[in-house]
C-alpha cells in the first residue's frame, strides 16, 4: 500500500478523522483506524457527527497529528477554523498534519476505508512519553464516561497524574481542558 | 540544545539507555529521561546494572527506539548481543536507533546528564498504538511488580487486553515476553 505501510501500522492507529456535512461544514474527531492486513476500517458510533458525514457523502481523511489538545478538542467539540487547511475536491486537512490519507468509506456494519490519495508531508523521530499516552487515555475514556461512570472519572484522574508527572506543556494544557469539559 | 530539542522533549521521554562495566561489558535498560528547562536527568534504582555502571564510567547514550520488544527485554534481562551497534569511545548503540544522546553522568542523588554527542539517524511518521502505550505501561509496572503484588499483575493483565486489540505482531510478541518473564 505504498506511504499507507508507514503511516498506518497494523492493529488499530490513533488519528483525527476529518470529514464534510452535505452541506460543506468541516468536522474532525479522533477515529481509531484498524488495519487487518491489506483492509483498513472504522468502528465507528453511528449517533456521531462523522458518521453522518461519512454516510452522506462516502469520503474522509485520516490525520496523523501528534496535538494533544486536538485530540481532546475534536473528542467532544467542534475544533475552531483555524485547525483546518481546505482541500480541492476532499475533506480538510487539520494544520500541522505529519501524513494524510484521503479514502472512500463505505459503511457496513463498520466503516470499510478504501485510500484513494495519501502523502507524507514531514516525520519527526519517534520520541514516546507516557503523558501523551495519558491524555489519549483519558479522552477514549471521556467519551465513554455515560458507560463508565464513576470508575470512568477515576480512570481519568489516574491519567492526570501520570500527566502532571510524565507531560509536555501541551499535554497538560489538553489534559486541563479534558477535565473542564467533563466537569471533572 | 540543537538536535536535543527534536529527540527529548520537556517531561519524561521513554528511551533505553546503553552503558558499559567498568570492564566494558554492555548494558541496556529502559529509562524515563526527565527535562525539566535545559536540564536532564533521571531517577535512577540505585540496585540496577546501569546505575552500577555509571557510578563507574560517568557514561550513558540514551536511544531513541520503537521495537516493544527491546523495552521489555532489556528491563529485565540482557539482550541480547545483536542488539548493540558498538561505538568508539562510549556505550554502544541499539540496532535500529532512530536517535541518540551521549552524555556525561552525575550521580547526585537523581543521575545529572551533560550531553556531549548527539545525532539524528532517521526519523518517522509518529504514528500512535495504544497498544505500545499499553506494552510501556505494563513493562513499568512489571518492575515494579514486587511492591504492586496482585494490583500489579491485574493491571497488566487489562494491558494486555488492549495489546490483543490494538497492537501490531510486534507488540502483541513484547507482551507475550513480558508475561512469561514474569509468570503471568
Amino acid at each position: 500500500m505504498g506511504p499507507i505501510d508507514e503511516i498506518l501500522q497494523p492493529g488499530i492507529t490513533e488519528t483525527v478523522v476529518t470529514t464534510l456535512s452535505i452541506d460543506g461544514k468541516p468536522n474532525a474527531a479522533p477515529m481509531g483506524i484498524v488495519r487487518q492486513n491489506d483492509s483498513l476500517y472504522i468502528r465507528m458510533f453511528p449517533g456521531s457527527n462523522t458518521f453522518r458525514n461519512v454516510s452522506g457523502t462516502g469520503k474522509l481523511v485520516i490525520n496523523i497529528v501528534d496535538d494533544p489538545v486536538v485530540f481532546v478538542c475534536s473528542a467532544f467539540r467542534d475544533l475552531d477554523e483555524s485547525y483546518y487547511v481546505p482541500q480541492p475536491g476532499m475533506p480538510p486537512l487539520i494544520t500541522g498534519v505529519y501524513a494524510w490519507v484521503y479514502c472512500e468509506a463505505r459503511v457496513e456494519g463498520t466503516v470499510r476505508l478504501t485510500p484513494v490519495k495519501s502523502e507524507i508531508v514531514r516525520r519527526r523521530v519517534p520520541r514516546f512519553s507516557r503523558g501523551f499516552a495519558a491524555v489519549i487515555d483519558a479522552a477514549v475514556t471521556g467519551t465513554r464516561l455515560k458507560f463508565l461512570g464513576e470508575e470512568g472519572k477515576k480512570k481519568i484522574r489516574e491519567d492526570a497524574v501520570l500527566v502532571e508527572k510524565c507531560g509536555t506543556p501541551a499535554d497538560k494544557e489538553a489534559m486541563r481542558r479534558l477535565k473542564e469539559i467533563l466537569d471533572i
